[in-house]
């Protein structure tokens, strides 16, 4: 049985991937994949995403540089997210952290702090806007 | 700013929770959250969550005994995911793996492995049905 026949895409089509840096264990993104993208990944060994917001195909580091090398690719017993382990080129957030949770809540929710240095800045990564 | 400012939650009043195991950083399951399960969630320290097959409100570990413990609760930059750190009691997968992720692609998609020990059956777990 193949590892396609286990997922389950959700009603428009797309399944969740957590994206896990392979040395660290750090998560570092969440992003959505649709079964072309989740193809061209496996084909090329760098990950792919389908953008809800921007209803379009991209794969990670198109402009930044940072893309993403494949090194595992693991589903959950309901087959409905993806785990996926990377070497990470880079900064995985947009925003210029590492991860893209750079951020835990304080108290019971009154705030929250950031827990990692910021590596560039987003001008510094896709230029002055 | 509160923390709770910071989160989207979709067009359902979701949002998705990865759970990592804060001691080993093996990513755990995800699962997904509403308002008053995120609430719960903090005022009790154990996870709770919003089940969207059965529409129901459940406590991890309800059942199994297998609760997770809050450590750290982190969101994305996009605040539309959160990352959340615990101490996992057992198996957090009612499939009775220490991961739910206990599956990985084999060569480009023909198969798949299974890549930790079972702990439990499901019927150890939750008894015979």
């Amino acid at each position: 049985m193949s590892f396609y026949d286990q997922l389950k895409f959700d009603s428009n089509g797309l399944i969740p991937a957590i994206i896990q840096d392979a040395a660290t264990g750090r998560v570092l993104m969440m992003a959505w994949m649709n079964r072309a993208s989740l193809e061209k990944t496996i084909e090329t060994g760098l990950t792919h995403f389908w953008s809800r917001s921007r209803q379009k195909f991209w794969m990670k580091g198109e402009t930044s540089g940072h893309v993403q090398r494949v090194k595992d690719i693991a589903f959950d017993c309901d087959g409905d997210t993806l785990l996926i382990q990377v070497e990470q080129v880079g900064a995985a957030c947009h925003e210029g952290y590492r991860s893209c949770f750079y951020r835990s809540m304080t108290g019971r929710g009154e705030g929250f702090r950031i827990t990692e240095p910021q590596l560039e800045t987003p001008e510094q990564i896709y230029g002055k806007k």
